[in-house]
């Protein structure tokens, strides 16, 4: 049902999402919450400044493809040897970019990024494929790369034709722009109507040498008047190939991207490509991804993995909470998740958060839907600190003016133990308000 | 994920629900639709008058439950050889009453109902259990029957004691009162916050014999603060053993209550059962469901069922739209039935029907993230009469303007043929409001 996240032919994550660039006014029903560009309440409190990374120069363009008067063309410019991997939307009717990616992953080597906010090139039959084969072929021309090597995500309307021309035309200026310090240019250009741009960066010892990783994310944000959809590109100056590359996205993705969601819609575009120069201080060729020597690499990777997919929910249409859910006592891990994105996903508990609730009985009702084993006269759950159920009922200390002031907070935190066996997983969503269908229901006749 | 209905074991629909008796004002958004006991915009007309039932009585009855000023309480007590079929939630964590129901089945014969509103007594342990036992036992004692013979359901808050002896003190005040016209009465006393009793009628032949049916059910209307649920029964004073009963019921639901969604939340709860008097007129023995003379029975029996699922979809929560989903073209009828829920539970899909937003990209995404097979550039989407999509890109006939006229209208339906297959399955759906969020989220602190 929801995102999964593998190599090539095993897809990513999702993000579809959607809203007016500025809100028109509502016939049909009072808007309650302001739904403009005012930024989520869950933003980080700062936004990451990313340091120059060795072998990748960025700059962002006005291409107009839908907006007017702001970027919406990022181009990333990769030293000759870069290597990629890549991890891509489950969806069955997938974007014409994500299908050219899947295809130019198999030659292993990346030189350029070319990735357009305000379209989706989903949907768009042989017109959109050839709109990505023109666009890689302007891109490779500019270089001197092969078109293979350009990589292409799209991201905005869905099944309208994508004006390839826009982006072609302004691509040599862009070109010529590129430099190593674009980072926040290139988080911004990529948005759609997110609410701040997602950045996050890391330095890691490799074999004693210091590598850094940078990551740009957008998503959860909202486009008009379509969905929109998650993309996150992270790049780094360590020298690993392909294959390891690979190996680290679909490790890394299970408890970062695919253990968020918003809304349970699945976009036809979510990409999450990870590009490695080799440009930064020498290490040792890395040859396994279990390589001891890996280890602070792909701790430091999978932390700014999660930290950028946390920032894609804190970003969730008219979210107002963050709820991470933490489920033990499952019968297998992917018992357990299955559970978690239940009660992630559940309407009733997302709008119970929205109102600052403490109705527990739908987070049991969830639980239940969920079709995993758990046993109902075990079953625990607890709220922040608060234990409200215990055993199967209604914990004997559950104070309900404790709870509701808990439910308050900006981040809820829910664990759940549902007591027929040892696994255990955890996943983050947001509420769902009025926010939500101001966004994605209230424009348009 | 969805709610599924089979014989005993595997069990029924779902769709829990919430919302104050009275919504006080929140303190934290505004609430921009009425949501007191505003009649839905989608309620039938007229509300069904029934007949009398030969062998069924009914009354109901203020237990003071939850509410107060309200009935909570219906009993019905039937014949002595009425046989039963039933069908129940699937969720694994199913309250107590539904449990009762499951074992009393064995014994096939049922002789009283008794169902209170405003508690659900789920997830309430050993308490919850002995209630219901408690409950039977005193509504036996009136008939003279075996508690195993009285059938209970319960809908309202999950978690919370329920207060028993409200209930078994009413019951004989209640059991005095019983008669063959309070149908309209039964309906209300069932409801939680729905919006409109829910009850239908129609008479069929068995053999030249003119038997009636009569049904009644709630749900999708809401509870405060809590959920509620699908519960609905269905009479006949037709003469049909158990086991055909069950066996209709499954054959039933799969094309009426199994076919719709509100919000894709699956209860504790859900109970549907189905009463044979054999008071009626004289017919030969019905010995198998497949019997041609049960024909004209079959086809009555489910249209009714279809009328009270569809009832309960108009009284969803906030509801502005009815939609059908017609999904054609598909490699099998699960992933025909699999792939109308994706859309139908699609918040995204929800919200823009809601924004009368034409906004039918949507409806592809929705079709990729159900996981079944598609062949995107086949892919063909019809609204109304208006084609949209066809061999996987925009038709080109497509209007906007005039697909967003349509989109205004009270009842949409939605065409889909995903192009790999000769299967195919529909739904019903409402769509996603501020009216829901208002519902579920904004009371209580």
């Amino acid at each position: 049902m929801l995102k999964q996240v593998a190599v090539l032919k095993k897809p990513s994550p999702p993000k579809p999402k959607s809203r007016p660039a500025a809100l028109p006014a509502s016939d049909k029903q009072a808007v309650p919450e302001t739904a403009g560009p005012v930024v989520s309440p869950l933003a980080p409190k700062i936004i990451a400044k990313l340091p120059p990374l060795s072998g990748v120069r960025l700059a962002a363009g006005e291409a107009g493809v839908r907006y007017q008067g702001r970027t919406d063309v990022l181009l990333a410019v990769m030293a000759p040897g870069t290597q990629v991997g890549g991890v891509f939307t489950i969806s069955k009717t997938a974007a014409a970019p994500v299908e050219w990616c899947r295809a130019a992953l198999a030659q292993k080597s990346a030189r350029m990024l070319v990735v357009n906010s305000g379209n989706a090139n989903a949907f768009t039959g042989k017109a959109g494929v050839d709109g990505v084969r023109m666009t890689a072929e302007s891109a490779a021309a500019l270089s001197g790369c092969r078109p293979q090597e350009v990589f292409i995500a799209s991201t905005g309307v869905i099944g309208e034709p994508l004006p390839v021309q826009r982006i072609t035309r302004v691509l040599p200026d862009i070109y010529e722009n590129t430099g190593a310090g674009a980072w926040n240019d290139a988080a911004r250009a990529i948005m759609t109507t997110d609410t701040f741009p997602k950045l996050a960066t890391a330095s890691a010892q490799i074999d004693g040498a210091r590598v850094t990783i940078n990551g740009i994310a957008k998503g959860s944000g909202m486009i008009a008047p379509d969905m929109a959809t998650m993309l996150s590109f992270v790049f780094t100056d360590a020298k690993i190939p392909s294959e390891i590359l690979q190996q680290l996205l679909v490790q890394g993705v299970r408890d970062s991207f695919n253990a968020t969601t918003v809304d349970s819609d699945t976009s036809t575009s979510d990409t999450l490509l990870l590009f490695a120069t080799g440009k930064g201080a020498l290490h040792d060729p890395v040859l396994r991804s279990a390589d001891k020597r890996l280890d602070d690499f792909r701790n430091k990777l999978f932390a700014l993995m999660t930290d950028l997919a946390v920032q894609v929910v804190r970003d969730g249409e008219g979210a107002t909470h963050l709820v991470r859910i933490n489920v033990n006592g499952a019968e297998s891990q992917p018992a357990a998740r299955k559970i978690a994105l239940s009660i992630a996903n559940s309407p009733l508990v997302k709008t119970a958060i929205a109102g600052g609730d403490a109705n527990w009985g739908r987070i049991v009702m969830a639980i239940g839907k969920s079709g995993e084993a758990a046993n109902r006269d075990k079953l625990s759950i607890k709220i922040g600190n608060h234990k409200v159920a215990t055993n199967g009922q209604r914990d004997p200390g559950y104070s309900e003016a404790l709870l509701s002031k808990y439910m308050l907070r900006p981040e809820i935190e829910i664990d759940v133990d549902v007591g027929v066996g040892k696994f255990s997983s955890g996943v983050w969503t947001c509420d769902l308000t009025h926010g939500y269908i101001a966004i994605n229901g209230d424009y348009r006749s």
